[in-house]
This record gives C-alpha cells, sequence and structure tokens, in this order.
C-alpha cells in the first residue's frame, strides 16, 4: 500500500503534467518538459503540503499551488547549472549541455513565469502576503547563488559568510515551502513564522549534511564520494580545515589539491587531513545543532503533538536520507 | 517649461531610483543599477499611465506599479543581449560584456524578481486578473524570443511568422502597457480591450519602422544606417525581399551578404536589390497599415476625443521618432 508521502508525490507529478506546456516553439517548451520529468523528491512542495495538513485534511486542493515551489526550483537548477558549467542534473545532462546556454536562458526564464503565474492563482485575500514573501526569498536566492560563485575563487571562506551563503541559496525556499502551507491554511502569524524556521534551520543543516556525506557518506550508504573534494569545491569541511588547520595543514591541502596523481589519492589525502583536523565530529556537531534547533522550533508551534506527527516523520526520513 | 511627458519621464526616473537595490553583492545588484541608469524612453511605463490618464488625473500613484514594466522589459534586454551575443545597448556595454555572462542571467532573473514584486503591490482586487495577464504576456515574450533565435538560423522566413514574431517578443508588452493603465483606472473590459490591441497594433508597426529606417533611415535622420544589413540580420524588408525576388535576386542577395569588400558595398548592393523590388513601398505600406490599424482602434474607445489627445500626441510622437 502506498505510504502518505507517496501519495502527495504522485499528485504532485500529475498537477504538473497539467502545467499547460506548448507544443511550440519545440525549443523553449522541450526543455521545460525535459526538466520536470527527471526523478525528483519534490520536497518543496510536499513540506508545503504537510505544513497544510497541521491544521486542514483538504491537502489536494492546494498541491496546484505548491507546485510553483517546484517550478521554481527548477528554474534556479536551469540557471544555476549553466552559471556552474555542470553536466549532469539528477544523473541526466542537463538543459545547457543537452541543448545550448541561450536555451537554458530562455527556458529556466519560462519556467520562473510559470512558477510565478501558478501562485498568482491563489485566492485573493491571500495574494499580496504571499506574494511579497516569495519576491523576497526569489531575491534572496540570487543573492545567495551570487555569493556561491563570489565564494568559489577565493581561497578563505569564514564559516559564517558560508552557513549565510547556503541560507540564502537553499534554506530560505525551504522555509517558504513551510511557510506557504501556512499561510494557505490560514494559520496565524506566529506559527507561519515557525514554520519558515523550521524549513530554514533544517536547510541549513541538510545543505550541511550534503557536504558532509560527499566525504564520510561511504561509510554509511556506500556512495561513491568524493566527488566535492576532486572538483575543489568550497565546502563547510574544506572551510573548517582552513579555518582551523596550522600553516602546515593548509600547505598540504593545497599541495594535494594540484598535485595528486589520481582522484583516489587527492581524496585520500585530503581526507586524511580533515581527519586529523577532526572536521569530521566538528562537522557532525554543526549539521545536528541545526536539526535539533528545527525540531525544537517544531515543538514551539502552537497545535497538538499528534498533528505534528507526520510532518516531524517526514523532516526525519529526509534527514537520514531514507527518501 | 517641461511638458507632461517629461513629466513622466522624470517621475518614472525618481521611482526607478527608489527600489531597493543592495550594495552587496555588489555583482548582482551593480549590473541592475548600471542597466536602470542607461538613457531610455521609458516608452512602457508612460503608455501605461497615458493609459490610466484617459480617466483619471492623479497618476502619480500607480507610477510605483508602471516601472514594473520598464524593470520586466530590462530584464528581457539583459537576457536577449546574452542570446544576441550584443556587446551594445543603447550606446553602452552590454551586462555581459562589461561584467560576464553568468553576471547577466542572474542579474536579469533578479529584475524580473523585482519587477514581479513590483506588480504584487497594486490593490488586491485587480492583483489576479492583472498577474494573470502580465504573465500571459511574459511567456509570449519568452516565445518571440525563442522564434527570433529560430528564424535568425533559416533561410526563409514567411511575413506572416516573422510578423508573430515581432508580436509575440515586442508588440504584446507595449499592449499590455497600455492594458496596465486601464485595470489600474477600473475601466471597463471592452475598453481595456482596445487599449491592448491599440499597443499591439502600433508595436508591430514601430517594430516594422525600426526594420524599415536600418535601410532608409539615413534619408529621414540622417542616421548611421545599414547595422542589420552587415550583420545579415532578418528583417522585415530582408524576407519580403526573398519573399518576391526572382531566383536571381536571390542569388544576388546572397553573393553580397558574403563577398562584399567593404559594409559600404554590402549596404549599397543590398539596398539597390531591395529598391529594384519595391521593398521601401511595401514596407511602407505594411507600417502605416498597422499604425492606421492602432489609430482606428483609438477611436473606438469610448470616450470623448479630447480626452484621448495625450495619448494620441504621444503615438504620434513615438512614431515619427520625436521623442
Amino acid at each position: 500500500m502506498k505510504n502518505n508521502f507517496q501519495k502527495y508525490h504522485e499528485k504532485i507529478n500529475e498537477e504538473l503534467k497539467k502545467i499547460p506546456l506548448k507544443q511550440s516553439p519545440k525549443e523553449l517548451y522541450d526543455p521545460i518538459k525535459y526538466m520536470l520529468k527527471m526523478r525528483s523528491k519534490r520536497v518543496r512542495p510536499i513540506l508545503a503540503i504537510l505544513a497544510y495538513k497541521l491544521t486542514n485534511q483538504d491537502w489536494k486542493k492546494i498541491v496546484k499551488s505548491c507546485i510553483a515551489l517546484e517550478l521554481f526550483h527548477n528554474f534556479t537548477l536551469i540557471h544555476d547549472d549553466i552559471m556552474d558549467k555542470a553536466n549532469l542534473r539528477r544523473g541526466n545532462k542537463t538543459i545547457h549541455e543537452k541543448w545550448n546556454k541561450n536555451i537554458g536562458i530562455l527556458s529556466g526564464d519560462l519556467l520562473m513565469i510559470f512558477a510565478n503565474d501558478l501562485l498568482s492563482k491563489i485566492p485573493e485575500n491571500l495574494l499580496p502576503t504571499i506574494l511579497k514573501r516569495f519576491n523576497e526569498i526569489a531575491k534572496k536566492v540570487c543573492e545567495g547563488q551570487q555569493y556561491d560563485m563570489n565564494y568559489q575563487k577565493k581561497i578563505l571562506i569564514n564559516e559564517k559568510k558560508y552557513i549565510e551563503m547556503i541560507r540564502l541559496k537553499t534554506a530560505t525556499l525551504l522555509g517558504f515551502s513551510l511557510e506557504l502551507g501556512g499561510h494557505l491554511s490560514n494559520m496565524d502569524n506566529y506559527n507561519i513564522k515557525k514554520l519558515y524556521e523550521i524549513g530554514e534551520l533544517f536547510g541549513i543543516g541538510f545543505q550541511l549534511s550534503d557536504d558532509y556525506l560527499d566525504v564520510y557518506g561511504g561509510e554509511i550508504f556506500g556512495k561513491k564520494i568524493g566527488g566535492d573534494i576532486i572538483e575543489n569545491k568550497k565546502t563547510y569541511l574544506s572551510i573548517k580545515a582552513y579555518e582551523i588547520g596550522s600553516d602546515k595543514d593548509k600547505k598540504n591541502l593545497e599541495f594535494w589539491k594540484v598535485n595528486s596523481n589520481s582522484p583516489d589519492e587527492k581524496i585520500k589525502k585530503i581526507t586524511e587531513i580533515f581527519n586529523l583536523l577532526n572536521i569530521k565530529e566538528l562537522t557532525e556537531k554543526k549539521i545536528n545543532q541545526f536539526f535539533n534547533n528545527a525540531f525544537k522550533k517544531l515543538d514551539d508551534i502552537t497545535l497538538d503533538l499528534s498533528k505534528k506527527y507526520e510532518l516531524k516523520k517526514y523532516l526525519k526520513l529526509l534527514l537520514d536520507r531514507k527518501i
């Protein structure tokens, strides 16, 4: 039997299929169809549904609005992939790789317009507040992406700036996803604010754990690891290593960044430095801090514990990467 | 003394300066500031003001909403310039030239978000209709840009398709500019529809006359001409020449596209073929058709002639390129 999360997932995909994507111009609409068909957890609309379900059961009627989150998210992915020169997305060729950059730019733009269009169909009385917040968040997402690009070029970034970048680029939209569900169910401002904060804290934790799993995920999930190390990507781990490492550690890090004989050696040597500096434990501590704070805020929501069970369960599954 | 159009222009620039553009990240906000400082006629917000003024005098209070049109238009310019590899815009370096492509993509995205944000601040009761229409138009603008890119690569485009491309890419937003003014002044649907149609027809005429003036503007304005010819750009004139030219004419066109000894020779030879085929007269006829239809629709607006005087005057000034 299907569990609820699968039901939401299916309904979201069903609604995504209903978006009036034309046949022509092919070069504009095909990339959007391709993008929306990719395997995806649909985390953002599911979060909105779960927040809505804290107080309402008729969740099906809001799915149409919630998929605006998914469309906006996909718009950012298409444009980010161009900027980051990424070739693959969820195992598929990125749009600018499969087509070209111009098509990536324009189909991304169009996807953002579709997101706005869907969101503007919510009940009139909620529109001003939701749109104001959505556009605030959208601006932050752009700012986060710009900081990300800026930081990739710098040698030293401090932890605070890195986390702020993550917050802007990723966590704000997760916060807004929960917030949207709150608005749509006419929750009070106190609880809506808490919902946003839960999503934001969880989002930062989740993104940091992405960094963590790239290096230490192999131990847990048996996944291929070290992609970020190979690409010399700035991550919480590398930033922390530069922050607390001695001059010798930093020299070693710089050395292995460019002088390894093989990707495997590079991963091995840099991970050794991380281990030496206790980066694993420091990162775990940081991640747990964000996750714990997120769950503490969930306790603050003024509703019976039983009402919050489903949202809590989903967040736990996400956290444990079981979904 | 300032005329009204100068007053609108000033007020629009004043409101543009009030947009909360941050200091940081510089790479994201500086390009937007740069773009909005460029010399510009601000046609779209002025059209919205003039449509509003058909029935209301307190135009100053709607300027804030009308500049959403200018922001959206500038967003399309930034992204189009990347796609079209244009180096100059209004005599200034384009954003991707002055900075880089990534910055062009992201600052364009942000500008679109600012447009949405401003538009979402209009009175609640008008929001659903206006946003629905705005997003419809925004989609068409993207479609038009895609057709434009597609057609630049093709040898033969028929007139109908070319005009439809222009309509989507340029004329729909001009139509919506007038329409927005109508909505904001609570005009009835009949007149709002007419306003849209006036803008759309005028927009097509205006764009065709851009094509025309590139070849024949020198005679009228003493401007440097032939830019489109040098770049082998598809224009109404070139399309028409391929449509009605004999096989020999087409061969000649193809020959001079690639075999001229100088830009001046290229312009001269291709203009000669245009002249031979009466392209000048055919284009003038087509342009006048659109402009005449636009002014006929203006007569349909159910208001005293005196009320329509200012809008009519502005359109005439635009048409004669005196503004």
